[in-house]
């Protein structure tokens, strides 16, 4: 194909939180497709912070990007050439196509994405794996029932957005935290979240006091660290923390463990954790009854779109450093 | 009545390990019992490690003993004087009956030993607190399948070597960890564990590996610390964490999280606290069976059997310093 691909490859395993030489800006020519491949040009690609766990060497639910590899992230965009009966250029798909500006892969490795139902960057968000996450996060493991608080960290990030919708539809009391008050604002405003704690503002012990007073049934937890610690302090009883991720320790040297984990032995509590490819076999379950809610008006999609590939290692940064609010997407 | 009764109160809430200074020996009349109480003549204290954790004056499943109180002890003992139809003189009893000689308590507080089906200290282990704690703590939450292997730590005290027999009776491979050749040898040679670590000998994460090579189904905690993290490190897919306790850190200032938590992420597992207490409501269905597997000889029950009221401050520690096997118990 007469095209070039510019592409962000992973030079070094990062110390912390990844520096520019920590990736090699490359460019190399499109291949044609195999048998079976299709060629995607890529549009937007999805910035989570599962990325930063696929960048160290350790044993994970899958395996590293080995260095000198393209940065795996999912994506999205057009098809522009097919070797795949089943899928036909002009159609959008996303998948896990990296961080570049076209993909070569197997046309079973992508779902097609309906940009009649929502706009592209939907299908990363609310219709993609931030989406699919927090609907099993939250209702397969946190269990939300009727009139329960449920606490979610992260808020206002693309996950944490939505678990609070999503237990709002399902008659919870939501309590979010975030930090500054203008993350707070849309989550009140925009989101109809119960209560919001600004960590980065208020006394976590006495916000969670005055905002879960008859403690915590589900806590939904995005971040780890303090955060955490204090919301075991707070948990009722047979509550469940659902541990989704722990975005302030993923550019920690040391994980810092739950010191108040013993909650869950006074309160009969539970600690679960997961990823979103657990529930790959129920994927289509999840989208569909989200873009139902997202057609009824019931559900607010929210993306934080930055532009460019060549700002990708800094816009990066942005899910760590707390500045974005709904999903991050990099558009190209 | 005309006997004297003496008992440990507690003195001061201890930092650390309970030294002596924290207890008072106290001695005071044995008083007629009100309406429906009776007198029981103590003749076997438990020693418990949540007695630890009793003397804490922290928010937690029931009230902190308070200064200047009897201790809190599972006692068992005979009925020498009963104001309660329901309970006659002569009767064995175990319960909540202190750190003392004498107890007066409410026959409904009191639960009827029979010793014709075992001696009176097993009705404190096997068919008490720690027996109905190991049978709910593995067979509720725990929940062994045939062949998955199940590891519990304090392997060698009252709950752990229940909780490995009992996962034996349920067809599951047992491994378990405790310090010392002659722990470890009474674990394999009399209550038939597959296998054992000695913590203090062997480097824990090897260990595991070696003898959890498809990763651990359940581990049952009795410990924390770092024995917990190394576990978590070793889980399997969906793997269930019990915690029951941990007694590596009821006497050091600060609890050690355990900072290999994120393992319950990546393998969709579980951890899930509880205490016995939670299961009150469902304590003889516990009980009887227990005691079924007992008379048909399918469980070993050990005690560790110590002498005298006075020595009480002494032999507490035990279970702290990893010197007992088996149910430790103070023999009036």
């Amino acid at each position: 194909m007469d095209a070039v691909n510019h592409q962000f490859r992973l030079a070094a395993r990062p110390v912390g939180l990844p520096k520019p030489s920590d990736w090699e800006y490359a460019q190399e020519p499109v291949r044609e497709p195999d048998a079976g491949e299709v060629v995607v040009k890529i549009e937007y690609i999805s910035l989570d912070p599962a990325m930063r766990g696929w960048m160290n060497d350790s044993r994970s639910y899958i395996p590293p990007v080995g260095i000198g590899e393209v940065m795996r992230a999912f994506a999205a965009g057009e098809v522009v050439a097919s070797n795949d009966p089943d899928v036909a250029p002009g159609e959008h798909v996303t998948g896990l196509l990296g961080v570049q500006e076209y993909a070569v892969v197997s046309g079973k490795g992508v779902f097609k994405a309906d940009t009649g139902l929502a706009p592209l960057p939907v299908h990363l968000g609310t219709l993609g794996m931030p989406g699919v996450t927090a609907y099993f996060g939250l209702l397969d493991i946190g269990r939300p029932q009727p009139g329960e608080t449920v606490l979610v960290s992260g808020a206002a990030g693309a996950v944490g957005g939505l678990v609070g919708q999503i237990a709002k539809l399902k008659d919870a009391r939501v309590v979010g935290i975030a930090g500054g008050a203008q993350k707070c604002g849309h989550l009140l405003e925009q989101l109809g979240f119960d209560a919001v704690i600004d960590y980065k503002a208020q006394d976590l012990d006495g916000a969670l006091s005055e905002q879960c007073p008859d403690g915590i049934d589900v806590y939904f937890d995005n971040v780890g660290g303090e955060i955490l610690d204090a919301a075991l302090a707070h948990l009722a009883r047979h509550a469940r923390v659902v541990i989704c991720g722990a975005i302030s320790q993923y550019n920690s040297g040391a994980v810092r463990g739950p010191s108040n984990y013993l909650s869950l032995l006074v309160n009969h509590a539970s600690m679960t954790g997961f990823v979103m490819s657990d529930y790959l076999d129920r994927y289509l379950e999840a989208v569909r009854e989200m873009a139902g809610w997202l057609a009824a008006g019931e559900l607010v999609s929210r993306e934080d779109i930055a532009h460019g590939l060549e700002s990708f290692p800094e816009v990066l940064l942005r899910l760590f450093s707390g500045e974005n609010t709904g999903k991050l997407v990099l558009e190209l």
